[in-house]
Order: structure tokens, then sequence, then C-alpha cells
């Protein structure tokens, strides 16, 4: 005698667009058959989880075990991550920091190779590392990398820039999928990035461009993270274009990601009345085909991975989620999780002994930033929710506020000081080590003493974040990295909902002040930034000679 | 050769009551001596840890661990608890499980014997267990009980009963304090309550009653917790009895406990311009003494058991904690704690497997709580934030609600239904197995099909917290003893904030309606209650006969 798992209830098929009332038997993690039957109306509902579709782990703050753990919660049983990030930060030891840790979840996991590290030129910003077509030659051959990610460089395709084509070369070599990154691309543009050999879309915020990326033959991507929300604009593809459409986040934040995933979009979608196939598709199965992750889709013979929801209306809840035959999540006992929870706890204390990072700025001083503002000062304007900026001509009102950025890497880099506005920050400061994309220190503040103090906290964590109202300082240290906490999630979303009470305190009436911080440097997105090299006009694509200092 | 571990700053010795620069030198776990020296300004200050001088850890819903590693982060090194909710529940095991729990921890517990379970007689409702006064005097005798826990029963005290007597007998035997509960109690009864060797008070909410307490020679402990709050009505005290006072939560919810603790009590007495050496030893020194807590003082051959805090003004953060010489806690590093954090973990993974637990209640139907409202009810007033209730006989008009208690220890019994007003709840339903003090299971709902859908998602966790709106349901099992979750510190918070959003778009209006509803069962306290024997007058102290079912 022997005893094998069997799961009863509406089993969705979405090989074959159906569901069907029926057992699951597994054996040795697979599924062994299905045998169709009788089910009772308020059966659960069985189907291949969700995949994320693109996404940035390091934006979570959360180790990749801790990021499986949150995800299988929500009913995410894969990703397709860009380890991006981190090998701004540390290079290639980043990514195999990431891809180790990974392999310790029981999650469907698909990392890619990070095409642009960094971003930009290395005269406009610092950055940790620099990856060049060599070291993505040799990891596009690894089995544990399963696409090139984001070529965000599209100027340097169209144009036919040798590094970036000898990349993507690697990439097809490999056999594997390159992903685009693209805003705005349209027309032939649009067809000759696609011609390149480039797949998938996530930047498409229009149906214009999402249209233009599905006629050039490419998955649009629908994007809707802590940050970016596309999905409003983009819903209508579902249905349009089934089949060439996934879901994703690319950015989730701590105390967001808690609350929900994937599943959220699934909802809104199921809400929004599109065909339940058609959105499953894209939740479900247009990853796992495309980037050949290795997820079982409910198909004999497959790896026994899936979830167990309520139901599939637009209020469903996810119950189970199985990996391998193996039970991951279940929402009435929550405790079943608790061997990678163990796995997290150790992955704390081993990283408290060997923490990886790449820190070697020393602490300032309030002279060091001291300055008296010209006549007329080009300002930076921030606006809530967008990472864009304008450049603004004008005088240092009481409105302006310093702005600060300081080379993490070198430990005698002299800090840059220009002039914002729109934080709003009455009394006190902001300072982070998470600023796109490499990842140098940023600060904004009210005056000079708040600034200092809260940028030293962050030197003397080595990374992190700091905030203070003047009177009280909340900070959370990332050690790894100073992109990532050793922290189990939900006490890392508690952490930063304190930071963000803080700053709220502190005058500013950003939703999401941290994030919109950690653009104020990215000179890709115009108008005005500050990198640690200075004020740069992303315009016309150069430094103002204002950054000097008194 | 060999090194010793020395701690530099100002030092706190609030045995002389002053403050010194100098070093502390550590040595197996013990201050083996402290050299006064100068010190900088800015230097931290090194503190004995504060105490929560009566707590009941089953109403942070935590595992004793997890109590303590959440009290660490806010420099509580120690509690005096009364596991007074789980013996109820599941009598001395559920005692035995606390204790052994609590060993776990690296953290000064200070455990007292239940004094009344029940608070009330077997007649007027249904608890797990009764301990009668041999129980009480097996206990008294174990070295791991410290006192005889809070003798609510005062009138049984003033009039003589023989058991009552008997317990309080056998912790004087013991050589061992009695707590009190005795609100609004004052002059001759006040004498002859503390005549009858009763030490503490947490329940005064009064100068009046305070000073009564002090005047009688009992010290008084000032409640500042997620439902009482005294602190405000008592704080004179710090000053007009130093050295009588103490500081306590009684109940500390999760969402509530991971912001602050007796920190929190301690920066607001700093910030009134009370005397810090007044303060810190209501906070620190005075439980430590009364209970014979074994917890460091900071006095050379102490246990190294100290707290390091940035400075003592109102803005003062905790750095670190230590016991027995090892870190418990750091800010900076936030991992040090691992240690506890994988004992967590492991009585996760254990109690899964081995739940404790006393819950037989099964499953009900609509037909079950049925019932036609006469012409006029008596129905139980709720207000915000009050454990008390008024009685009005009124008809049953849309914002009267019905009230649900089911006896959960027996698995045939008939719910009770009544009627009340102020839960405001529209559309939608709560149920819950924490209920003062025999934690029947307990809800309130717009209409009987939410009710009841609850009502038997708390029967099938076998205890905890369900709520739903209508639309979706949140849930919180609470597996040992339907009363406390082994989920991490955070995370329970999470799930709590939850919770809270779901009743409040289900329409209540209430801050802490789970605390509330904790409270509708509890017939000590005035004016109209439902048990699970039926509709109770807490004035006559007899039941009314209307709670029928049609």
């Amino acid at each position: 005698m022997r005893n094998v798992p069997v799961f009863k209830g509406h089993i969705v098929d979405l090989i074959a667009r159906r569901i069907v009332g029926g057992e699951i038997i597994v054996e040795n993690g697979r599924i062994a058959s299905i045998v169709e039957c009788e089910v009772e109306k308020s059966a659960p509902y069985f189907m291949p989880g969700f995949i994320d579709s693109h996404v940035h782990i390091e934006s979570s703050m959360m180790t990749p075990v801790e990021f499986a753990r949150i995800a299988l919660r929500h009913g995410t049983i894969g990703a397709v991550c860009d380890p991006h990030e981190i090998a701004n930060v540390m290079g290639t030891e980043g990514i195999e920091l990431m891809l180790d840790l990974a392999k310790l979840a029981d999650f469907r996991f698909a990392f890619g190779m990070p095409s642009c590290v960094p971003s930009c030129n290395k005269n406009i910003e610092t950055s940790g590392f620099v990856l060049g077509a060599s070291e993505v030659e040799k990891f596009m051959k690894r089995d544990d990398i399963y696409f090139l990610a984001e070529m965000m460089n599209f100027p340097g395709v169209l144009g036919g820039d040798p590094e970036v084509m000898a990349k993507i070369a690697s990439a097809k070599a490999a056999g594997k999928p390159i992903d685009g990154h693209a805003p705005g691309l349209v027309g032939e543009d649009r067809k000759k990035y696609a011609g390149a050999g480039i797949t998938t879309d996530h930047e498409c915020n229009s149906m214009e461009t999402g249209r233009a990326a599905v006629e050039s033959g490419m998955f649009v991507l629908i994007r809707e993270g802590s940050a970016a929300k596309d999905y409003a604009a983009l819903a209508p593809l579902i249905a349009e274009a089934p089949g060439k459409v996934m879901f994703c986040t690319d950015d989730c934040h701590p105390n967001d990601f808690v609350r929900g995933h994937i599943d959220r979009i699934v909802r809104r979608a199921i809400a929004d009345g599109y065909d339940v196939m058609d959105i499953l598709t894209a939740a479900c199965l247009t990853p796992v085909k495309h980037y050949g992750i290795p997820a079982g889709l409910l198909q004999k013979g497959d790896p026994a991975d899936f979830i167990v929801v309520t139901d599939l209306t637009e209020n469903f809840r996810v119950i189970k989620s199985y990996i391998n035959g193996e039970k991951v999540f279940s929402s009435k006992g929550q405790f079943t999780a608790s061997l990678m929870l163990e796995r997290s706890v150790q992955i704390q204390k081993n990283l408290v002994q060997h923490m990886i990072n790449n820190f070697n700025a020393k602490p300032i001083c309030e002279a060091d930033i001291a300055r008296t503002p010209d006549l007329e000062e080009n300002v930076i304007v921030a606006s809530d929710g967008s990472l864009f900026t304008l450049n603004e001509k004008c005088q240092v009102t009481p409105d302006v506020q310093k702005l600060v950025v300081l080379d993490r890497y070198s430990d005698n880099a002299i800090p840059k000081v220009a002039y914002i506005k729109g934080f709003g920050i009455s009394k006190g400061a902001v300072a982070q080590s998470i600023a796109h994309d490499c990842h140098n220190i940023v600060a904004v503040g009210s005056d000079d003493k708040e600034i200092v103090k809260v940028i030293n906290r962050v030197i003397e964590m080595k990374g992190g974040i700091a905030v203070t109202d003047g009177t009280m300082m909340e900070d959370l240290p990332l050690p790894i990295g100073g992109l990532i906490s050793p922290l189990c999630g939900h006490e890392l979303a508690f952490r930063c909902e304190l930071l963000d009470e803080v700053i709220k305190r502190a005058g500013c009436k950003f939703h999401s002040p941290f994030i919109t911080l950690a653009f104020m440097c990215l000179p890709v997105i115009p108008q005005l930034k500050l990198t640690d090299k200075g004020l740069f006009d992303s315009v016309k694509f150069q430094f103002l000679d204002t950054c000097k200092l008194s």
C-alpha cells in the first residue's frame, strides 16, 4: 500500500483553455495524472501559479528567499528577474550572490544577465562596476541565466553600437531571449529595435506604444508596480493581443509587496470583464513559454507546481501554493512555509558574518556641502509620482532645498550640491544609498546640519536609508550592497512604514518620497538630474557648470 | 592575554541615584567592575533595562520568545507576566507551555500564578478550566513562579471567601508577593484589601484611587497599554510617591507593540518634566526589587543586563540591549537577535506539529442564530474605547446588530444571540475566539449569513479572528489556545492591520474594534454583557431571560 496525494476541484487547463472538474494525482513531485470527475460548485480552483514577468528583486529590499516567501503568499510561483541594481554596485559577484541565494528557495526563478551596467557613460556618474560584452557572453552561456536583461540602450541598438551588438549576439548564440526597454518607441525605430532580436518591452505606457510593440512582434509586459502603473493604459491589449501580453511589477516595494503582487492585477482584469483564460494566459502561461521557466503548467508529467484559489471572481483569494508537489504556502496554516523562513533566518545569520558590499565613502561635515546660491540657480523640480523632473532657472526661495549626491565607491569624493523643489521637507532630511542606477548616496533636507546627519548615518551603516524630522531619526540598514536587507519581509515592510511616518512628519507630502528620491540621480531620464559628478542636463545630455561649492 | 568587553559612556546608577562617566567591564556575563572616567558629552548612556511590571503576553498574540524579541528592541529586558488568558482556556497545561517557551528567550521573565480562573462563577459562563486553591498552592511553591497574579475577586477578599483566602495564604507561605486588581477601591475597603497582603494595583485610574493605594502601602502600576491608558491620570504619582510606582502595559496588541513599549511611557514622563531618576526607578528598579526578578541593575557582580540609549531626553532611542553580557538587540545591525528569531522559527515548526488547544465547537448554520426580535429588547450599547456597556431597552432599529456568543469548549452548544448597538458594521461581520476571560467565540455582524460565515471560519481554524466586509474575508489563525499565533511579531502586526482595514471597510468606526468586542462577554464589567449562557445584567449580577431563539 502507498499513499499518493490527490487534489480535487476545478482544474484550470490553460493549454486546452478550459476548466474541468477533476482530481490531480501527484507522484514524486510531478503530475501523475488528471482524472475528470464531478465536483461541487463551491470546490476550490487549481491552476498554474502566477509569474512576475519582469522584476528587480532588489527593489523589494529582500533577499531572494524572502522575496519568494512573500510572493508565494500571493500565488506567484516564479519570477523573471534582472539583478541590474546589485550588478551596478557589485558586478558579477552581486549577480552570483543573487543566483546562489535564489537556489535556496522553493520557487521558479529565471534570472537574466543585465545588459546595461552602468546605464550610462562612466564620465557621467560613478558606478561600482562596468559589465562589458565579454562578461555578458560568459554569463549568457550559463544554464542558470535565462535571458539577456532589459536593453535600455536603445539608441545603441538603433545605431548599431558594437558593444551593444556583441551583447545581443551572445544572447542569440546561446539561444536565449533578449528583453527590451524602449519608452515611447514607435514606427520604424520600433521595428528596427525589434528586428535586432529584442522580444519584450515593459516600458509601453499607452495603447500607441503597446500596439506598436505587438505589431513589431514583441511581447508587451504590462507593468503595475509600486512606482510605475501602466495597467489602466494597456489593459485592452489583454483582449486585443492574447498570448502577446504578460504581467509584471518591475519594482515592488516592501510595504506594497506584502499586500499583493500579480494576483492584484489578475483581480482587476477579472473585474474589468476580460476573458479569464486570456487573463490567466498572460499571468501564468506566456512567461513560462517565452522564457523557458521550468515551472509546471498542470499538464501530465509536469512538476506539480500549482496554486489553489477560492474561485475565479474578482474577489478570489489564494489558499495554497505548491512547488514540486510540496505545499510552500497555506493561508489556513500559515506555517507550512516555515522551511523557507528557516532558510531566511539562516541567511540572515550567515550574511551578518559575510556581508557583501561595495561602500567606501567616509563621513562628511557641514563645510563639505556649504554653498552660497547664485542669484539664479538651475533648480530641479521634482513632482509626486514622477521620475521626470523640470529644469527651472529661479531664485533659491524657502521652498527650494539642497540636494546632495556623494560617490559611495571612493573614500575621498567631494559631495555634489544642487537645488531641488518639491520635496517640501520643512524640518529634517533624508539620505539613502538607493539611487538609480549607480546607487551613490543621495540626500535632500531642510538644512546642512540635518543633511550631514543622515548622510553620515548612511555611511556609518555602509548603506541604507536614514530620515529625520529634526528630533528623531529612523533608519534602515541595507547591508547587502546598500540595497538589500536580510530582515524578514514583514519586518522590512514595517520599518519602511516607520520611515514613511518620519518623512511625513518632516513635511514631505509625496506618496513615495524614497522612490522619487531614488530617481533624482538617473541621468537618462529628463530634464535635470544631479549625479556624483555634477548637475546634468538630461535633455542636452551635458553637465551644467553650476555645481560649484563656495 | 585575554579580551574582556569594556563599555564606555554615561552610566546610570539607580541605586546611588547618579549618572557618572565610566567604563563597565564585563566578565563571564557579569559586571566585573565599573571604573569612573571622563567621557564625551555625546557618549551614549548605559542603564538598567525597562521592566513591564504587569502584562498578559497572550494579548500580544505572540509566543513568549517573540514577545521578548520585540520587547528587547524597545529596551525592555524583563516582564512580570500573568498567564491568565491561556489558563482560562487550557488550565495548568497552558501555564506550563508559557513557562517552557519563556525559558527559550534571553529575557528576564517573572511569571505569576493566576488567582482567578475563571474570573466569575461557572454558572455564568463556560471556561476551559477552573484553578482551585490546591493548584495555586502547588504552583506557588515552584521556583519559576514569582507571585500570585491579580486578585480580581476583591469582594471575595473583603468578605473573607475561604477559597480566596487559601490562595492568598499559599502565596504568603511561599514568601511571594500578591498582585491586586481593585478598580475604584478607596477608604476602608482599600485598607482591608491591602491588609490582606495584596501589594500592587494596576487598576487605579485617578489620583484619588492612586493615592488611596499608595497610602494603604500598595505599589501603583501605572498602566499605558493598547486598551487602557492611565498615564495622564496618574503621572503626578511619579513625583509624589517615587519608589511606590512602576509602569506596565497590561495588554499590548501586536501592531501597537512593534512600535513601542515601556520606552514610550518613559519618553512621555521625561517630556512632562518629571525627575529622570524617579522615572527610571519606576521603569527599571522598583519592579526588579518588588518581584525579585533576577535582572541585573548595573551593580558590581550583577548579571550584565543593561541597555544603551542615545541620551536621556524625551527623544532618546534604544541602541542596544544586553542580557548576561550578550547583545540581544542592536539598532545598527538589527541582526544580532537572530538567535532568538531562529528559536522563534523553531517554535513555529514544532508547534505546527504539536498544537496545544482546547476547542471543540462545531460549525453552525443560519437557523442556529435566527431570531425574531421582540418589540423592545434589552440592547447592549457599546462605545469606542470602553469596556463598559449600557443597557438600553429599545427597538431593534437598523443600527442595532446581532451579537452572538458560542461556547467553544463543547461540541453541541447552542449559540446565544442578543442585540448590540455601536459597532456600526453596515455590511459584513467579525468573529473571534478572544473574549475575556473565558475566550468563547464572540461575533457581531450586519446579517446572519455573514455572521455564520465568520463564526464557521473561526471554528475551522480552531480559534482566531475572521472578518469580512461582505466581499472578502481576512483571517488570523491563533492555533495556540485560540489566543496565540506562532508567527513572527511583525508579520502578526501586519496581519492585524489587514483585519483592521477590512472591519473599517465593513463600516465599523471604533479605534480598536477587536479589543472592544473581546470585552462584550465579560460579566464582571457593567452594565449588560452576553456570555455563552445568556444575556447578563452585570449590575444586578443576574441573567435576563430575553436570550431566547425563535
